[in-house]
């Protein structure tokens, strides 16, 4: 059937909710998150708590924000980049709802968002949350060096966002429409440089928009933006030149949210990545400029590397996904 | 809308495939499994790509035993035990269909079944496939102990199934009917001793299964068996014991996969437990069982602990989930 998804019904983000940390709201997004913190610890003694934490805020603010009670939202679906999901899952266990537990690492916004999606379109629930985020101190332990080392960061790497975003998504009510889905396919084009995921992801990030281009029939200039969610900027420009090279030019309207997200004075070269990073842009950013009318149509395509410290040590190569939604006002 | 779903257009298990290692075939799914391996490693150099294997092969076969080709399947839905679920995602890269994964520790096989038969039912595939397994030594490396050092086990412990199981659902053809799923809540009774997975995750046990007869009005009679996926014998004592404290008596029909999949004579005490675990014993003996008309009506409730050894590390209780599926005949 192809891999694209149409939601007749339109299901909607009635609701958002975002907390970021406190680098990531110097930048862009600073005047447009819900909460920004001034403690990265965020109150807890554990980054992994401090993780888990700024997931239930954002669930339990996009559920308040939509005028919902916790006991009206028929279903959670959530993720993260920790070992076995334990920020979302620590996370659901506040809550009284039904759970389900998704992965695609940095790509997670729009898995979530097309689960939500597709189980509200099916007819199978009213009001779904779709969210997830990411610290930058629990990634980098797990993934790459404690803090505590002082290990250097090579200039092809990004910055894991602090941050988590949330969204309400419902049958009735306002907001934004998800009219669509394309589900990506695991691409692996053989980078092994764990601390390069931006080269690694844009070739999934190319094959799922390709693919939605070629099943919907559009054109790039269907959409007011083609997001990527965290190719960072020599990913975004590989991105680009990869599309570009298939005879499709997405430069017009295409912006990364990992480029975007850091103040170019802040030295990211790459910008951010992690989870959090597109969940936050577009739930808050995004979303705002979406509700006001600013942006009336965005391609969302979140990317994802799916490797571990037990593969990349083993000698894989980095497999990648994306999925992309289409949102529309 | 309540915690239950009912697929109207009834997806079917046209298929399923399954592998088990050497321990796993001894027991009752050794004349039912469909590759039963006389070498753990599989042929590979890593217990992690053994796995891997196993759920690519149990992939393939459910493709190839329902009669279709590759390119024919709509969606993956699969996860697995190990960090970033990379069995699930490096098998999925082996094809070139489009991939949802999910997390539910040893929950997975319903899991994936309800999503799967969700986005059948929803009218968006026509063919999906949901798979999951683990591997004992790739388990024990990364949540207990090297085998290397030779650590003993507790009385409590169980033991994890080195095996994988897929099922391919399609909305035509004959099978297994998926009729409906009750998804499962976070439930936390505050255990914290990780050798005691059966304890930790009964009570989420209960709380679907009760939650299941309440939504649909069954009593535990409607169903030929009410089957668990890896409590272990003691875990599967105290779910009977917690249901029947709540006036839900299911002791006459409730079987435990990890209480019967490996003979007596091995002295596992508790038994089996894994994502294979359930999913090796639903996709082999009880599949089999139910198209030859044995089994007519099952409640397949698949239960995971949501820990990792970063929460247990932190102090931190186990959060378990179970996700039940309804499957008929």
């Amino acid at each position: 059937m192809g891999q694209t998804l149409r939601f007749h019904s339109q299901p909607k983000i009635v609701a958002t909710s975002t907390v970021a940390g406190t680098k990531e709201c110097e930048g862009i997004i600073g005047r447009y998150v819900e909460t920004a913190l001034s403690d990265d610890m965020y109150g807890e003694s554990t980054f992994e708590k401090a993780e888990c934490k700024m997931l239930a805020r954002v669930i339990d603010g996009a559920i308040a924000n939509g005028g919902l009670g916790r006991e009206e939202v028929d279903l959670i679906v959530s993720g993260d980049l920790l070992n076995q999901i334990i920020s979302a899952s620590f996370a659901a266990r506040d809550f009284s709802v039904p759970f389900l537990g998704v992965y695609g690492a940095c790509s997670t916004m729009a898995e979530s968002l097309a689960v939500a999606a597709a189980f509200i379109d099916g007819g199978f629930y009213h009001h779904v949350v779709a969210a997830t985020g990411s610290h930058f101190a629990s990634a980098e332990r797990q993934y790459r060096y404690p803090l505590e080392l002082g290990c250097t960061r090579p200039p092809q790497a990004q910055w894991t966002v602090t941050g988590a975003g949330g969204a309400l998504i419902s049958d009735r009510g306002d907001g934004v429409k998800i009219t669509g889905a394309t589900l990506g396919k695991v691409v692996d084009f053989g980078v092994t440089d764990v601390n390069n995921m931006g080269a690694a992801m844009a070739p999934a990030a190319c094959d799922t928009i390709l693919t939605h281009f070629r099943e919907t029939g559009l054109e790039p200039e269907a959409y007011d933006l083609i997001v990527t969610g965290d190719l960072g900027a020599l990913g975004s420009r590989i991105l680009k030149d990869l599309a570009w090279e298939k005879g499709v030019d997405i430069t017009a309207n295409h912006v990364d949210c990992g480029e975007i997200i850091y103040k170019v004075i802040e030295d990211e070269f790459q910008g951010g990545s992690g989870a959090g990073c597109s969940a936050v842009v577009l739930n808050s950013y995004l979303y705002s400029k979406m509700m006001s009318g600013a942006l009336r149509r965005i391609l969302f395509v979140a990317t994802g590397a799916l490797l571990s410290t037990v593969s990349s040590g083993q000698g894989e190569s980095i497999p990648c996904i994306a999925h992309a939604v289409v949102l529309e006002r």
